[in-house]
């Protein structure tokens, strides 16, 4: 991501310095922050941060570009799934949806391919297509995009698709075992279950290897149940 | 809550074994989970979580429930706020986000208090009446409640409102401190801003001493943008 944003214009980079899977909108609060520069990169100033993907962006904006907006914010690319309700659970989302909030053009990219050895040669030009659409024409307001890379197959991505978010859920499927003392615990595993029949939504799309842009937003309001409580409820 | 819950019904406890403040959507993931029963409550079977407010209703529906759904499922109360923004990065939402994606009738409750000695007395009859409605009513599929309770006032909540998420956001303030070995650390602080000038929002709820009632959804799809990219972007 770094090289490939290098193309497009002067890159900085704030990191966790450790993997976020899961980590959702999370935030540090109770605990401190550590923010470090790293010498990773010859021609890229670049941070590691002990916090979560959100924290990164929050530290970035106001500590390292002392609330100078950028350009664009990029997010990922993560080596997994990010589509339909993963959306939540997603730490790479969730700095995109984070750079929205605070009014910059934000996306986030990741690879549906959890092999070890997952190529993403495939996802360059899609990157840089999409990457160059944003900084050419923005984004709604309230607006981050959330694009997922079907993994690499014989043929190339036949495309993109603007998507909506598929209606599926993670079903767990706890891994119970008992450590060296005996004492139980827990791996949360899980299966994922896609309810949706449609084909205009990021599921269909990476499985039929299109790329897949959905538009997230922050306002979590479900604006079409408010009419329905009001007439329900004894208010 | 339990004492109120248990006016209405059967109560099955599973909470965080510790604070979660900020917690958003996150689960474990990479990490092992440890639930164990306490002794809490003489007649209410209760259990501890090592993980995250959305890992405990995960736990609580696939392992204690075994996959029965229960009639309503509650969060909170939080001691503090989670009007507007604040849903992204609360736990005690996401729990009830997390109940509302498997199905589950769900509300969060919060109360915009952060003193140490909050008075909480002023919500009982409201987390009853609205668990009531809830219970009796349902809600609509895949949406669950958000509801703030204003500060105890001199005088009782002037009612409820069912509201829609402020347009508002936290401006970072990050205390950057030195600790022993002379290694920066920053603590996250914030104010929050409110741009929201409407009547029909959480902010305003409170502000004017009301119980705000937030349908949220856990589709982040931005629909309106759709439509806006297929005719911005070249595809």
């Amino acid at each position: 991501m770094v090289e490939l944003m290098k193309e497009l214009g002067d890159v900085i980079v704030v990191a966790p310095d450790g993997p976020q899977s899961g980590m959702g909108h999370a935030i540090t609060i109770g605990n401190t922050l550590r923010l470090t520069k790293t010498d990773i990169y010859d021609d890229v100033i670049s941070y590691k941060c002990s916090g979560t993907p959100a924290d990164c962006v929050k530290l970035a904006k106001h500590y390292v570009l002392k609330d100078n907006k950028p350009d664009l914010v990029v997010s990922g690319i993560n080596h997994g799934s990010n589509t339909s309700i993963s959306v939540l659970y997603s730490g790479t989302m969730s700095a995109a949806i984070e750079a929205a909030i605070e009014g910059m053009p934000a996306i986030g990219f990741s690879l549906c391919d959890y092999d070890w050895d997952a190529d993403f040669n495939h996802t360059r030009e899609y990157v840089l297509k999409i990457t160059r659409q944003v900084l050419k024409n923005g984004l709604p307001r309230g607006v981050a995009l959330n694009v997922n890379f079907p993994p690499k197959r014989n043929e190339p991505p036949k495309g993109m698709k603007i998507c909506r978010q598929a209606r599926a859920k993670w079903e767990e499927e706890f891994d119970e075992r008992y450590d060296p003392n005996g004492r139980r615990y827990f791996w949360l595993a899980g299966n994922f279950v896609n309810f949706d029949k449609g084909e205009d939504n990021d599921e269909w799309a990476i499985a039929n290897n299109y790329v897949s842009v959905v538009p997230v937003q922050f306002d979590m309001t479900a604006h079409h149940a408010i009419s329905v409580l009001n007439k329900d409820w004894d208010i």
